[in-house]
């Protein structure tokens, strides 16, 4: 199970996040696009950071919309989903290349990965927008209890899909995240993080009510907001230690 | 000698040129990357016009500045012009996977345009973005009396170079464009812009002081501005129309 | 019963809609104020216009979306929603103290305008920002069959409204506008249009089940897009004349 | 003499500065205006903290460049100076009139502040945006050896000017600012910013080449970047204590 992080959010004068503290302790970075954050110059040196570090590098579109950090929902057609996430995937991939790597995979952000998991058609807008480039990046989407809507959909445009987990976000019985609005839908005690990813590893997890739920997870989901969050990223990273080998 | 034009320089709900009418009577479209204008939807719409009429496509990026539309120099570092450029090529090239073609060349826009072709600096800066693509783009410069330094340090780094010239605009005897703040910079008459046209598929035109002067193109730049533009396009078309097939 | 279009939807290098020629025909316009079109400089142009036509400025804030030109609904907080108004009717009212003038009115635009007509809080966030200006400028909205929730709200604050109305839309007996989903929603016919004029002029008119609705317009919501836009206001003007004196 | 910091530089979801630290020290906020930062709501923030604090409110506005924080010059006209100008202070005044208060001075930002240092122009520009506004603000411009040509100039518009100095950075015989290009530029030590303090309050100051240069200063800016920054603001504070009472 890789990790995967947000990554280069930062945009013009202002900082975000601190991936030079991340970056080593991750496998693939999600790195942001110019259109939620980010900009030209800040993406080469999250992409520079990335391939020193020997991770992955994935697309992490959004939408057009600095202001709102691609958090909130805003119509498009589906051709516009579609050339919104080839236009940020394509940017990157050129300044990947800068850097003697490529795009890997595309994991949408914000409220265009909501909208992506709550709507088929959104999703195959995204799903073509992958299957016609010739980098013929995976599609990163979220882990459920019953996935095969969208394996049937992306097999049928021969695209790959990444399946991410998360560690810090009680799971209900069908394998849907727990409504923030809810007690109890965030860990917030690290042993129960670490427990859970240590269950996400055996491929069956603690629901919310308390039973078991087969969970299919190729990647952890982790962030890097603060001190302890690195602190519990290399908790995380030790638990994977045996199957991969990240510093 | 291909006829090139500017297209898809409309934004959002604003129309500008007329790319439909224009189209059909070019080789080359220098297509808008979203910077100084167009967005990914208009992007889409102006390379499925190109394929639709065979034309190829080139990327035309620029500042990051709508409401100047890319006319005004902004200061930015050399990695930043580098980033910049790749950004944008990327995006395009993209949108181009699309509808089933690439990105072939890059003819920069307006300011920076003008910065690459008055700094060595800044034209190995976008040289570099081109280098470093997988799609080899070749770039679009302004084609002068004297274009050896550009000549070899794109050969440098084996980035083909597309010599680009003017019907409309009155040359020095440096094979330089007469300042358009001087009399007689830009030829009105149509007679004059058709005599320039011919004489630079022979090689050789008449500059402002009477002289002639050596001036090797490769393509002719047109604007499709109004009704009277694009007639003189397709008068300009008839004139080369024994060497290419177009329409 | 005034006149009043959107006008100043330029932005940048890009042309939108035909100012001069509507200017002298109107009463009111309703300014973009560089949200979902415009920029400080359209702005000024667009108030001296209006200032050299004797026509009275209203502020047309949007939300900050011009690749959607405002169209698209963007959630924000009812805060949110008085600050970007505020900021937008604060602007244009320094640009028109640059010409002699001040706003008069704010008449939101697009998706705002139909969020406040459908949610009675977005409408109040709006209201606030236009009571706390000491312009103290009306706020213009809808006329419906029922305006009363909107009336009491508006004078709590001692905000004046302004009811407009459209001569080309057809209403239901409540008042609401047909949608334009539906077959007859618009008003094709300029017999038709001249005929619900005056029927608004006198107070009642016609509802699209046939029955007689009472409305009470302030003002009357005009286009100017196209030639035949332009000559319809023209023609409108004329029945408007004995009450107006504009040309 | 007062004391005044740029506040109310972040945007969106990026922060910058520590503006509720640094509020309670000082007398004058300069508060960015949407422009090369901020957005409406942190603009009503930051008002908001001013006027808890009894701090009084100016314009802070700079180039609409937020990639380049405003700090990169991009060519204008005198007009579009103007507008721009009063677009943001026009803006700021709004939402200032949210929270009872009124801007009362402008201060440009970056780039735009130096060219109106540098062009008398552009700062005859400014100072036309300001006197065409019914509040009546003052411009903030940098004490020089010589503002005579700045003086007589405001005075033509009835315009006040404020005149601003730095305790950190070095002045040269002419009372203009050493470059930041040469040595000693920029004062480390906090004994010589706090004995710089002193001396701009007697209204005479060492100069670079150990001369004494008559400076009138109204106002000291400071910078509120980090703990230590904040904590020098203190310090500053503690000598202007007998004149003004600021917590």
């Amino acid at each position: 199970m890789k990790l995967n992080c947000d990554m280069g959010e930062s945009f013009g004068s202002w900082q975000m996040g601190n991936d030079e503290a991340v970056m080593p302790w991750i496998d693939m970075a999600n790195i942001a696009c110019g259109f939620h954050a980010s900009d030209p110059d800040i993406m080469s040196d999250t992409v520079k950071q990335a391939v020193g570090c020997g991770v992955t590098v994935g697309a992490h579109p959004g939408y057009n919309d600095k202001m709102g950090f691609g958090r909130r929902p805003i119509p498009h057609s589906l051709e516009s989903i579609t050339n919104l996430v080839a236009y940020q995937v394509g940017a990157l991939d050129a300044i990947c290349q800068q850097h003697g790597t490529r795009v890997k995979y595309i994991k949408p952000h914000g409220a265009l990965y909501h909208e992506m998991m709550n709507n088929p058609d959104v999703f195959e807008a995204i799903v073509i927008a992958a299957a016609n480039m010739d980098i013929k990046p995976a599609l990163m989407i979220q882990a459920m209890g019953d996935n095969e809507l969208h394996k049937k959909m992306a097999d049928k445009y021969l695209v790959p899909l990444i399946y991410e987990a998360y560690a810090d976000r009680a799971y209900d019985d069908n394998g849907l995240l727990v409504s923030r609005s809810l007690p109890d839908a965030v860990h917030q005690d690290s042993a129960v993080i670490l427990q859970q990813v240590k269950d996400l590893l055996s491929g069956e997890i603690n629901t919310i009510s308390g039973n078991r739920l087969v969970l299919k997870a190729d990647s952890l989901c982790v962030h890097g907001d603060n001190l302890d969050a690195i602190a519990l990223i290399q908790q995380i990273r030790q638990i994977l230690k045996p199957a991969d080998s990240a510093p």
